[in-house]
């Protein structure tokens, strides 16, 4: 496995692979690796020739008040995950290679950001859409891999691939869990015990919500009914519980729409997310 | 010569390029090409296995009160032009191809853009930026050719590509003239014989202005006699007339710094830009 800190040679990387006729699966990442981002590696190893993963926490996607400083970091382990999973080139640039000094041009993210996280991180899918765009540029991969997760954010990648004509195929990968369900995150170390045996009451409320919905309950009152729930069994604060059409994230109203159930609350040190989509003949998406 | 109209196809044409090795020269227009046009066709042509060259009024750049609607179109003419200068490839697609519906996300030019013709162009750039990124995405150039009429979409596109690390390189290429000096544009065919008389002006204003800096006049004095003199000899009307770094585009401080001397003039029908950046030993740069 390679270990890349320029972007120079990074590109001569990508460019040997394309002469070589290699496809390159992408797997970005801010590090502090777990199994979610295990098994988008395991895909693209499957899926490409050649799998490169990035790790760099990008300034840019954090709002003044959010946690960039005291984002987990841990290299040491990341490099032993990324060795076990195939990992041709694991790209690790410092913040200034990477913004050696303010871009000059930026991306303005017009859709699928007034809703879910979006509506309280300004700027947030704005910086996630820049970084992309110059990675995309530098690793030029045929596949780039996201966890449905951040099923916002694979939204967004959805709409800046499409709209602006990047030659990327995206691949949504499902959601890996605890046994207990709770949806694997690099934020989950922050909980303390007593928020960690909580935790697994966010996954119940979305299934409960999606059994409502598709019982053909009221989406206020299943939404009303989850919060309470939520506020109940957790010491978190509920930041949203909402049901919204997928991948647009407006307002669900056709019956037959793809539906995203999802949340955000806050725990004390740590805010967790999570989703689950629905679609109409009532199978559990992903 | 390949006339292309779908993106789809236009990729699968720069794609079998890629595959057999073939370097691609970009050359995108508005069309109603002249003798500028003409220039960057033919350096692309020797500098590269195949040129590409776009015909497409960008709706995004032209503002609400801007000729968009009145833009200069010729199809059979460009065509003709594009044979005669060894095009293999015309990207001609229909806006509908291009922006099927509101793109969800576009670009934001954060530099280079409170000055000249940016300052009265809101949001003209970032429409040059978001149109630029797709033409680059689909047509995967290795070299790009721009004109160096219009001086700060150069100075943008470099910030553009250099950000974000297009893997394109960009080459600005120099002015195109009448024989009296008046750069050659596709909305010149707006000027009544009576201001395509007084146009040269335009540019004999810059030369002069270029003696008078390098003689070590003061930059104040040198716009207010320049604006003095094009407002005598012409009927048209000032717009700027400015003296900046290149290709900041901030205040000029530095005596040995790369300037650039530009200006607009509005005439009845058409509003004409020209420039010329010198450098600090006295020698016209373009």
């Amino acid at each position: 496995m390679k270990i890349i800190t320029s972007i120079s040679e990074m590109k001569a990387f990508s460019a040997e692979a394309k002469t070589g006729g290699r496809t390159i699966g992408f797997v970005p990442t801010m590090g502090y690796l777990h199994e979610g981002h295990a098994s988008l590696l395991e895909r693209a190893g499957k899926e490409n020739a050649l799998t490169v993963l990035s790790i760099f926490v990008n300034p840019l996607q954090f709002g003044p008040n959010e946690d960039f400083d005291r984002y987990p970091r841990d290299f040491e382990r990341d490099e032993r995950v990324a060795l076990n999973h195939g990992v041709d080139a694991l790209f690790y640039p410092e913040v200034q290679e990477m913004y050696p000094s303010e871009p000059s041009v930026t991306m303005r993210v017009n859709k699928r950001v007034d809703a879910l996280c979006g509506r309280t991180r300004e700027g947030h899918f704005d910086g996630v859409a820049t970084v992309l765009t110059k990675l995309f540029h530098i690793i030029s991969p045929d596949r780039v891999y996201f966890g449905m997760k951040d099923a916002q954010q694979v939204a967004v990648v959805e709409g800046l691939i499409s709209d602006l004509n990047f030659p990327v195929e995206l691949v949504p990968c499902p959601t890996v869990r605890e046994e207990d369900g709770l949806a694997k995150s690099s934020r989950n170390v922050y909980l303390s015990p007593q928020e960690r045996q909580e935790a697994p009451v966010l996954y119940r409320s979305l299934q409960e919500a999606a059994d409502l919905l598709l019982e053909g309950k009221n989406v206020i009152h299943i939404k009303e009914k989850m919060i309470e729930y939520l506020e109940e069994h957790t010491s978190g604060k509920v930041d949203y519980f909402e049901i919204l059409s997928y991948p647009e994230l407006e307002e669900a109203s056709a019956a037959d729409q793809k539906k995203i159930i999802a949340l955000a609350v806050q725990f004390k040190n740590a805010r967790l997310i999570d989703n689950i989509t629905i679609i109409p003949d009532g199978r559990n998406h992903r």
